[in-house]
């Protein structure tokens, strides 16, 4: 039995930010470790030849409602972000980065920005909108710059994104439990069945 | 509380033979009426936008798996058919045309074409394979090339992938409980709890 599941994630999908709330008590009730794995859907999308559903407007209308029954349900907050799509590059680049150096701010930080998003429908692509975030998890402005800046941030963000192609991710969120693989936030009963 | 279940679906899609196998049941637990509606899935596709998943690689290759899970998990009898995709355009006329004439065999041609392809793995694009199935429900090869040849079935299977496409349909099997829209082998859960 595998104890872990690698949640590969970007800020920008609304499907990822519902496994988001609802990984940590699926990893708690299995006693597994959960650990996140952020990627730049852009990227994997340019990789793998993919693209996001809404570039079909019929499903991406049906994505939208189905979501929202996902959300009802779990009794998940949940409203679509009316800047959506947003370019989540910085975003995610601030998470790696917060990763990578083990900074204790990084879970409030990805809280804190997929709430950003996904509850309060704020423009998280308008630097103001990041500044305001920023501060309410105790990171300096000038600190975040020198952050996303960084060549050695950039370049993990891009190893990070081809590591999550050259696994079999197409699309997020995607969940591994050892080697199985599941995609979407509508497989998370099937990831608690696999750690059973 | 709507009674009935629409059922969109064509012989092509592994996941709307998925869907075949269980709707029969959830439509009798809840005392529904199961209406089929073939489409011409290609059509589907081409009016918005849509694309198979197999033509991403990495996303053809997860479909798969996730397919056999579902399977598996339901006892459904089902293998990838080794001559996918296989064009279905004379199979659809064939469906609906014993459909719109109210033909007694019209269930068993469904049964026998979607077994043919997705438990056997024949190669339903070629004419003798075709012939074999038509003889097992008891239709003769000149008859069914009459209805498949007939201009009003042929446009009947035109209007209805239309009709399907104006409901919201872009992908299959599509299914509706009044107005609420399931798409998908991995909703039917939801469907069935649509009914309750």
């Amino acid at each position: 039995m595998d104890r872990t599941i690698d949640f590969y994630w970007d800020f920008g999908s609304p499907a990822s930010y519902l496994a988001h709330t609802r990984l940590p008590a699926i990893a708690a009730a299995a006693g597994a470790t959960l650990v996140s794995h952020p990627m730049l859907l852009g990227g994997v999308f340019q990789a793998t030849g993919n693209r996001s559903p809404i570039e079909v407007p019929a499903k991406g209308r049906y994505v939208l409602a189905d979501l929202q029954r996902f959300a009802r349900r779990d009794g998940a907050p949940f409203a679509m972000n009316p800047h959506f799509p947003i370019n989540t590059l910085v975003l995610m680049r601030g998470a790696v980065g917060l990763q990578m150096r083990g900074d204790a701010r990084f879970g409030a930080w990805v809280d804190a920005v997929f709430r950003a998003i996904w509850v309060e429908g704020r423009p998280m692509g308008e630097p103001a909108e990041v500044a305001t975030v920023l501060a309410a998890v105790g990171i300096g402005p000038d600190e975040f710059a020198a952050l996303v800046g960084d060549a050695a941030v950039k370049d993990e963000l891009k190893r990070r994104t081809q590591a999550a192609v050259g696994r079999g991710v197409f699309g997020a969120p995607t969940v591994f439990v050892g080697d199985e693989m599941f995609w979407g936030q509508d497989r998370l009963d099937w990831v608690a069945a696999a750690l059973r």
